[in-house]
């Protein structure tokens, strides 16, 4: 293993010490716990708050700001953080109009943000769940019951951000986010196995000739491992599965996400994107907004996943509200 | 080798389709030479165009916007782009007030924006060109006689693209490039090699134990290979070798840019900051700006370099300035 890494204890905490040292006018860290909040005091809004294991950054402390979380806590590469990071981010984050847990579905994940919920409801913190399930690729999984929480994590971070930001309720972010939750699938591939720094080697086996389809963004196992294919075929693949799910119909407004891995390069995440909008060209659907790049990432996995969420004028409103995060900024 | 590609032939083409269909509101492909230009028609202003073998995405063309470049031109895969490419692109950007080339020092891109300036000025268009050669790793290298143009690139973009924003001349504009570079320096390391796809396998070979030290962006020697080590060694070797170069000194305030070469993710990359800050730190040089992320890349090989830029009040400020480009995005 090969990596620009010192101890391998100390990963999470030095790329958090980084991450704060170039963003410190927009984040801050929590000195007891591992969490990212923003670097001013809580506005009185509803504070949304995410979090997850490390390893694939930026998500979630690089989408801490202004317009999207006001909290996130990395737990250690691959591992849920504990309640007790949640419930001191919540804390710091809480503004009085109550707080969102944002909630990757993993099995470790959701249970202790259950149990930071519970310790914020005894200290008298209104707090609701919404649980994120937007992968396509497998029913249960290796951490999941049910389908697992990926690239649709971006995009709804991003507008029930951008609602928290404006003023809604708590009622009225929760409700968007399970819109958003309701209405948007992604699938995800693998050319390569990413590795964990503790464990030292490549988390699967892909033999050189063979990509991975459906992986899960721990190098989860997917729907199948097939011959290398081009990258159409790829899309036809993976844009296929996620138009049938939902279903994606003609005349439907999108944003088409692709997202690389962290080991895939742009000029390759873009071959993808101009694939996926000829695929949709062809099935009717238009890509209203779009983003592409490494959000959502496998530590150094080579790889790439699609998202599409089907849009209404609100949460096209929504994307386009000022955001301004280590990772995603725009507007204003 | 494994790539999200179709044909060879086709992948800087299709990757520049997709970065259009991405960001067709700030850019768009000229119709019969490929080149990136400015979605909005000139400005009257001086036209700063860039240019470069493909492979370093999202360098040049993601860079195209307001506040940075009017116009870049996209080579094969680490192959210059021709003089046309560039005639043709400065032609499309040229709003009266003159061009200025920024030209990283490779002997291919030299000698054509050489040739694209002589025919530029023969149709009466004013041309100036600043040779950009900030690598401290090697004198003289493949391709290259000289020092090579690397990350100070991107330094360099930003701050003569937001002069020339701003309504400067030809010559302050020029003034203020040629300024950077005299006072911007880098230094790259890989832990892997890129494979650029008509070779179809690594470009050079790497043991699992060994890194290289001082590497160019195309896989080009650097000054030695090493065993692997830790992400502080790293940066104590690079960094050493960039503040001894001009040489920063206590007290000066900098411009500190930690790139990824395409296939490092960002978790290392913010553990490489890290310990470059603490590295300044201990010089008293001190971090003004700081820009993390993979912004000059070798398609997927994994390593960084580090750049600092010493700055100056008005360097500062041209930083700040607004910059709206698909890679870039800040202020307003």
């Amino acid at each position: 293993m090969k990596k620009l890494i010192n101890k391998v204890d100390d990963v999470v905490a030095e790329s958090l010490a980084g991450m704060y040292s170039a963003h410190s006018d927009l984040i801050r860290l929590l000195p007891n716990v591992k969490a990212v909040v923003r670097a001013c005091a809580p506005a009185t809004k509803v504070a949304v708050v995410s979090g997850g294991g490390s390893g694939h950054e930026p998500m979630h402390g690089g989408f801490v700001g202004y317009g999207m979380l006001d909290a996130a806590c990395p737990g250690e590469v691959f591992t849920s953080p504990t309640p007790e990071q949640m419930y001191e981010a919540a804390k710091a984050a809480d503004g009085g109009k109550g707080v969102l847990f944002l909630v990757k579905n993993y099995t470790g994940d959701v249970m202790n943000f259950e149990m930071a919920a519970d310790l914020l409801k005894a200290d008298g913190v209104e707090v609701e769940s919404v649980v994120i399930n937007d992968d396509v690729a497998v029913k249960d999984s290796l951490y999941t019951a049910g389908r697992r929480g990926v690239g649709g994590t971006v995009l709804i971070e991003k507008i029930a951000g951008a609602l928290a930001q404006a003023g809604a309720s708590l009622a009225e972010v929760k409700e968007i986010a399970l819109w958003c939750n309701d209405n948007v699938r992604t699938m995800g591939m693998a050319l390569t196995s990413c590795t964990v720094p503790a464990a030292g080697r490549p988390t699967f086996d892909l033999p050189a000739d063979e990509i991975e389809l459906g992986v899960g963004i721990h190098g989860e196992p997917g729907r199948k491992r097939v011959a290398a294919m081009t990258a159409a075929e790829v899309v036809d693949f993976m844009a296929g599965a996620v138009t049938e799910d939902l279903p994606f119909k003609e005349g439907d407004e999108v944003i088409a996400f692709v997202n690389g891995m962290g080991g895939t390069p742009l000029i390759e995440l873009y071959i993808v994107y101009e694939n996926l909008k000829q695929y949709l060209d062809k099935k009717g659907i238009q890509i209203a907004r779009s983003l592409v790049g490494n959000y959502i990432t496998s530590l150094d996995m080579q790889g790439c996943s699609i998202t599409l969420l089907k849009l209404d004028s609100r949460a096209k409103a929504l994307w386009d509200y000022p955001v301004h995060t280590p990772a995603l900024r725009w507007g204003r």
